[in-house]
Order: C-alpha cells, then sequence, then structure tokens
C-alpha cells in the first residue's frame, strides 16, 4: 500500500490527493467541482460536527434551517456582499424538464421558466436577514442565536477535494443584537470556540487575529479568522466569525424597540467552519503512509487484528478487549477476516490513519500480552493483557497530545520576523510558514506584497510583537504587525 | 393563547397551520414553497435524526455524502425514473451573474451557459449508482451499506410545512447487493425498523404493507411502507423501503464477480423518511391548544415555571430538580421570566408541546409538594417534592405509552370492512381512515376507484384479511385484501 503514494517531498500536492482517494476520503463526480465524501471522510465530518454542536449548544445557540435558494434580488440588497458573492454561483433559471420532442432524453421545457432566478445559498446573510425581519420587532426578541448545518455551492474554477469544492457542508452561525459590544463580543467568543475546536480536538495549532479589510467578508465590519499551517508551508484558513455591524440590518430593514421603545437596526455576527476543515486535518498530521487522525475525531480510535489469521482463543481475546474498550466510550473493530495477511491490513489500517492498532497472536497470548502499535509514530510495543484497556485509553490521549504538540512545533519553527522585502521573500520562499512584518495598513501596499510574492496577509497580529517602524514594502509608516503566508 | 388557533372540527387545515406557525415549527420563506424550519421544529427533527441514525448504524450502516446536482442526462437512464422523477424540479443552466448593464442588480450572465444542465437532487439513485460503477468490482465490495442525510427538491404545485413543501430534509439510504434475496431482506428489515421508530418513537401507530404497482416509487420492484392515520381520518405515507432489483445496476452498468469469477449486475434497494414525519407527528398527537409531543422526541420534555414568580427560594428548588432531572437523561428548561404571567406561560407551553409542566410556589413548598401537570390530558397533581425525579421518569413514560395508545384506538377504531363500493363510499365519507376490501390486483380497478372516491390503495394487506371473492369495484375475481384511504 504506502509505495502507492507519492511522498510529501516529492509532491506535496499529488501526495495530498493520493492520500484522499488511498484512505477513502472522498472520491470526484460527474458533476464538475463536486465530491463524493466517502464513509471515512464522512465520519470524520460527522465527529467535528458533533463537537462544533455540543459547543455551539453549550453556548446558548440553537439549529434551525433555511431555503436552499435565494431570490437573486436578495444578493444585490448589501452592497459589498454582491460583490462577493453573486458572481460565481449556480443560477435556478427553470422549474421543469420536458421529453424532447426531437429525439429521446429531456430538456428544459421552456414554459417553466421562473418570473425571478433563484440562485443555490453560497451563504445564507441575505435570506436569513430576510426571515429576521419577521422575527424581531422588540429587544425582547434579542439575541436571536441560530446556526444552520447546511450545503452551500460557490462555482469555483479551480478545486480540490475538502479544501475548495462547488459545494461543500458547513455550519453557518447568524446571530441578532441589541447592541454592537454585544455582537462583537460574539463574534469574538466563537473566534475563542473555533481555536479550541481546532487546537484540543483537530490537535492542530492556530494563529488567532482579525482580517485586513481586503481580506474580510463580503459586508463584514471585522472579520476574526484561525490560521493553520500546513505541512508544505502554506497557511490554510479555517474558521471566520464576522462582526457584520447594522450591514444587513439595514439591507433588510430589521429594526428592534428597545426597552424605551426607541427603534434602531439591529447588530449582526456570522461566523462558519466547513469540511475543509477535514483536508486540513489531512495535511496538518499525515504521512508518507497516509492518513494519520487525531484520537479525538477519528470515527475507529482502535483496530484489533488477530496474528496471522482469526481463531477462536483470538477472537474471544479480541471480544473481551473491545468490550472494555466500549465501556470506555472508545470505538474499536475487530478485523476478522480471514483473507488478507496482517502486513497487508496493517498498511491498509496505517493508509486509514486509525490512531491504535492492537496486533493478538498466539504466541504473545502465552506470554499474556498483545502487541501495541501507535499510527503516529509507528512504534511497537508488548504490553501485558492485564489492564490493557486503560494503557490504550492512556496511549490515546498521548498520542493527540503528541499530534499536537509535533504540529505545534513545526508551526512555531515556521514563523520567521522579517525587517525586509528580501528577508520576507527569502523566508517565502526557502522555509514557507508565516512571515511577522509591519505594515503601514493599506490595501494598496497589501496588494504590491501579494503582487511580489503571491503571500497574503493572513491576519493582523493581535499582540503587535514588532511595535513600529517603516512598512516593509512602501516605507512608509507602520504602527501594525502582520502574519504574511501563501495560503490555500 | 389557545383561542388563537382554529379547533379542529372548525377546520382541520386550518388547525394544522395555525399549530405550525403559533408553535414556531416553521414559517413561510420569500422563495415559493420553501419553507424555515424553525428552532422548535429543527429540535424535533434533530431528535428524530439522531434516533433513526443510531438504528441505521446499529444495523450496520455508514454515512456517507453525494452531490446536490445530478446531471440532466442522468435522469433518463432508467425509464421509469424519469418518468416519476425529471419533471417538477429545479433546473441550473447558469453559473454566474453580472451587474446588470442597463440599470441597478444583477442579471443572468448569458455566456455562462452549462454545457448540459443541472437538476437539484429530487432524489439521488442516479447519481449514487453512477459512483457505485467504481466502487463495485468483486462480490468482495459488497454489501455497500450506505445513507445519506440530506435536502432534496421537488417542484411541488401546492405545497403544505412539513407535509409537502419544495425543499425537504431527509435521509436516503442506497445499497448494493449481490443476490436478489439479500436486497429483498435488506427492504424488509429498513421497512422494519422505520415501523418501530414509529411506533416507539413518535407514539404513531402505522400500517406495514407494500405499494401496489401504481403506486410504487417510479423505478421499484417492490415498495414497503408504513401508512399512518391522522386525525382527520387521511393516510399518510409515512416511510418507504423499495426493492429496486437490478434496475439501476442496469442503467448505469453496475457489475460485480461472484466467487466464481463470474460477473453479474448488482441489486439494489433505496429508502427513505423525510422532515415530512414532523407533520405527521403534529397531526397525530395534537390538540386544540396546540402542539403535543411524545416525550421520546420532545426537544424540551420538562419545563418547570415558578409560581406567580421566580424568587430565591423557588429557584434553588427548581435549579435542584432540574440537576436531579438531567442527571436522568431527562431535558429540562426553567422559566426564569419575572415579567409574563404563570397563565400565560403555561398557554405557551401547552401550545409548544412540552410533556411535563412543574408548577413551583411557595404555599405548596410550604407543604413539601409541587404542582405536576402533565400535556396528554392536561391533568394536574400535587406531588411530593421527595423523589420527584422518579415520579417524572415514570410519568414522562406513561404520556409516550398514553399517546400511542390513544393514537391506536383511534386508528383501529377507523378501520372498516367494506363489501361494497357502496360501504366504501360511506366509510370514507362518513368517518375517514382505512378501508379493507378485496381487490383483483389490475391498475385500472385501483384508478376507477380513485377517480371515484379520491381514495388510493395504501397499501397490500400483508395477511390478506378477507381471503378471496369479487373486487368491490370490477366485480372481477380478487384474491387480495387492500386498504383503501384519501391521503396526504
Amino acid at each position: 500500500m504506502a509505495k502507492e503514494i507519492t511522498s510529501r517531498v516529492d509532491n506535496y500536492s499529488q501526495w495530498y490527493n493520493d492520500i484522499v482517494k488511498k484512505a477513502g476520503l472522498a472520491d470526484n463526480s460527474a458533476v464538475r467541482g463536486c465530491m463524493v465524501i466517502k464513509p471515512l471522510g464522512f465520519g470524520i465530518w460527522e465527529n467535528m460536527k458533533q463537537q462544533l454542536d455540543k459547543m455551539f449548544k453549550d453556548t446558548g445557540h440553537v439549529n434551525a434551517y433555511f431555503p436552499l435558494f435565494i431570490p437573486k434580488s436578495f444578493l444585490s440588497k448589501e452592497a459589498e456582499h454582491v460583490e462577493g458573492f453573486a458572481k460565481e454561483c449556480a443560477v435556478i433559471t427553470h422549474h421543469r424538464l420536458m421529453n424532447n420532442p426531437n429525439g429521446s432524453g429531456v430538456v428544459v421545457d421552456p414554459s417553466a421558466k421562473l418570473e425571478e432566478e433563484l440562485v443555490v445559498r453560497p451563504t445564507s446573510e441575505t435570506i436569513i436577514w430576510n426571515t429576521y425581519k419577521d422575527w424581531i420587532q422588540s429587544y425582547r426578541d434579542l439575541p436571536l442565536l441560530i446556526n444552520q448545518w447546511a450545503n452551500v455551492v460557490r462555482w469555483e474554477m479551480r478545486t480540490r477535494p475538502f479544501l475548495r469544492t462547488a459545494e461543500f457542508l458547513w455550519q453557518e452561525g447568524h446571530t441578532a443584537h441589541a447592541t454592537r459590544d454585544e455582537a462583537i463580543q460574539e463574534a469574538e467568543m466563537i473566534h475563542e470556540v473555533y481555536a479550541r475546536f481546532a487546537e484540543d480536538y483537530m490537535a492542530m495549532p492556530v494563529i488567532k487575529g482579525a482580517k485586513t479589510a481586503n481580506e474580510r467578508f463580503a459586508g463584514a465590519e471585522e472579520t476574526f479568522t484561525i490560521e493553520a499551517l500546513m505541512q508544505d508551508g502554506k497557511a490554510l484558513q479555517a474558521g471566520t466569525s464576522h462582526f457584520l455591524g447594522q450591514n444587513f440590518a439595514k439591507a433588510f430593514d430589521v429594526k428592534f424597540a428597545d426597552k424605551n421603545n426607541k427603534e434602531e437596526y439591529v447588530w449582526a455576527t456570522s461566523w462558519g467552519v466547513s469540511t475543509r476543515l477535514v483536508g486540513g486535518l489531512v495535511m496538518t498530521h499525515s504521512d508518507d503512509e497516509g492518513l494519520v487522525l487525531p484520537p479525538r475525531l477519528a470515527p475507529t480510535q482502535v483496530v484489533i487484528v488477530p496474528i496471522p489469521k482469526p481463531n477462536e482463543t483470538i477472537l474471544k481475546v479480541a471480544n473481551d478487549i473491545a468490550d472494555k474498550l466500549k465501556a470506555l466510550n472508545i470505538s474499536v473493530k475487530i478485523d476478522k477476516d480471514d483473507q488478507k495477511r496482517p502486513g497487508f491490513k496493517f498498511a491498509q489500517y496505517e493508509m486509514e490513519g486509525v490512531p491504535v492498532r492492537l496486533g493478538i497472536g498466539m504466541r504473545d497470548l502465552e506470554k499474556n500480552q498483545i502487541e501495541v502499535a501507535r499510527r503516529d509514530t509507528k512504534e511497537k510495543t508488548a504490553v501485558a493483557l492485564e489492564g490493557i484497556e486503560r494503557y490504550v485509553q492512556d496511549l490515546l490521549k498521548e498520542i493527540q497530545d503528541n499530534l499536537f504538540n509535533r504540529a505545534k512545533q513545526y508551526r512555531d519553527d515556521h514563523i520567521t520576523v522579517a525587517h525586509t522585502m528580501e528577508e520576507l521573500e527569502q523566508a517565502l520562499n526557502e522555509k514557507g510558514g508565516f512571515v511577522k512584518a509591519l505594515w503601514d495598513g493599506t490595501t494598496e501596499t497589501e496588494l504590491a506584497v501579494k503582487e511580489k510574492t503571491k503571500a497574503t496577509i493572513r491576519c493582523v497580529d493581535t499582540e503587535n510583537t514588532l511595535g513600529s517602524g517603516k512598512d516593509i514594502m512602501s516605507g512608509k509608516d507602520a504602527t501594525q504587525t502582520v502574519l504574511y503566508a501563501k495560503a490555500y
């Protein structure tokens, strides 16, 4: 199996595609830019979803569901939003097919043209704020803390499984507030939830910061982002949380009466993470043998492989261990196949990223021990059968921590400070990763750097590590530290 | 509150719409035929989903996700399927909007016309079997037991919230098997799962049977259905499970090599339930005061209302009870509002269908008791504070059972045997419900009865209660018992 995938150093991009394919995460589909999410890929997304959903509910949010379609005219109601989202999208113009009068198959029925075209949602601010108009009259109706799990479509020209697809799955939170401060606090709180999820569950360290005006969500006054670093030195925007001011309330005329019966426009946030996170997870931890999954998100945390084949004694022990692991809420699979060789199975489970593999053979059983192999380091150890479930439980925690620490070490090693454009370019070209530099705060300079290096400002450094001085590109006075990187 | 909704006897249809609106289950949207599912409605669906998902996984299925869009030509590949599904659907013809050159807003960019139109999935057999072609080569790849949770779109002319909407949420299982028998067993097993879910969780009794050829899913060889009875005497098709034979395998050329290396077409099933179940739940149990929810699916099972207002003593007791209930996995809400009167709150929670309401007042507390009100019968009882959590736990079980028994009694009282067309028409007009009669097995007769009475054959009686004799419509020899009903 292992030799079937390209190594990272040879071709990182191909390595990623190979893992997605060979581990069974996703497949291409007959529809341009749309992927099929296979059971393993979907299992990871389900685990992400379950944990995020819990975190949203614990912070007071409820789920709802809004229509897939958005009337074309809605997109034009918020001036910046239309520029960002109305362009490349799936447009529904008709509501009927008919038998082809000139031959076989079906054709569009010209008599079934819609009066107003519908767009498949690229994001739902417009349809949701159009609905909120009916739901919000008074301060008593606020805050409204709603999240939606949904599919969205953006007609991307160049797509890659999980990282950028025409259709993708995501959650989008849309909250409404009585005050500006409360809305900003909400956006910041979700920013924190996203960072915590990325680090504690995905074992993916992230840098938290705010986007520049140029990189903000179309229609937002402030966009908070978590930025992760992939193993090829490119950054991945992993989750954003937007303070939308009163822009959508004004566009859809959503006002509320405050305690003094004074009317005011409602304050808004929106925030989302998507199946892109599955791509980020793959790129953060995996290696040349295949997928590496953090235990807290692995659909199967432990696999038990009889060596060389299942027999009654081995299966009895395997079932016993499996029961004990399940009692600890550990997901476990016993491989009962009696055709394939152990070596083949080992390679398969390494490809699929199962965190812990237990090998049970007769010779080991005589010594009351089994073989424990961990996916992250590929170490194998003989471990006593007695108390094996606690050993595995501890090991899963250790693997989770090790993956995070390893990724954090890599990320920290790939943050460079640049005092000149030469240093910026050198760091980007030779080392990759994030490069900290002073910035004069203008979009003009930001775009000039992008033009020259292909790197963008991933976020503004909230701690402003570099203080003040001159912008490395423009030479003008600069008082903000930013992190540049090439990005997905 | 209560007087705000129409009573069932006055106008059943309006009563339903009133409950959907006033209980906050769903709202109309700006898009024709598409509803907004509000938090309470979505919370019910989430509970249904969670339980069904568990039942599917317990029977060996895994989840995956296939594209929202289907190439137009795919729909024509299975001859019957195209007749059933290719007609009223959302058709995507373009992938871009552009600024209106003649004014404001955006218009469809004529240069962005798709080579082949895409249809928003009305169901996914075609795109899935086109994918299965790549996944299935040998008997070792079978069975493939996959489910998908998704949104689908059917351009319905007349829509009603939950019962019939242009977009709806559902699950669709699509399985592939090496033998005919195995596929039939799968379809039957899921049929059983659906019936169990409807009765044990929704407390909605169902009749299990097979559809006639005329009522089958487009492309199926056999469709199993569960049919429920609403309080207006109309039937609701609540879940179907299809044996698809080799129809889709042949349409998409999906073959496998068996153990003897002989190639054969793969056998298929598909099965689904949708947000329609939320409508069925409302119509089965609710009354003129509002929604009535079975405890096993109620997002909030218990609400605690301080009487007349919250104070420190009452909230301390309320929190203590809430903690004890949560420890028993009972979902509970404490109403801490200090503005609204208890009577207003009581009416609100009755409207929202919360199964159990606990009223805590100082006078009762002096006697170490609280007031327990159950939603199903609206009985109120003073109950000792000591051990209240066990009392509530038992009461929730009792309410669940009572709702099922009440609905079953109603359903059983509305099954009539008809020996003549007059009896059939009389039963349909005066009593409603299911009418059992002998049927000659022809579509011609079935359609003649429908023409005359508006009733359709909901399913064939598996036990053939009436044996053999003459068809009540055609007078021809009849050997099958069927259940007629008017239906949603």
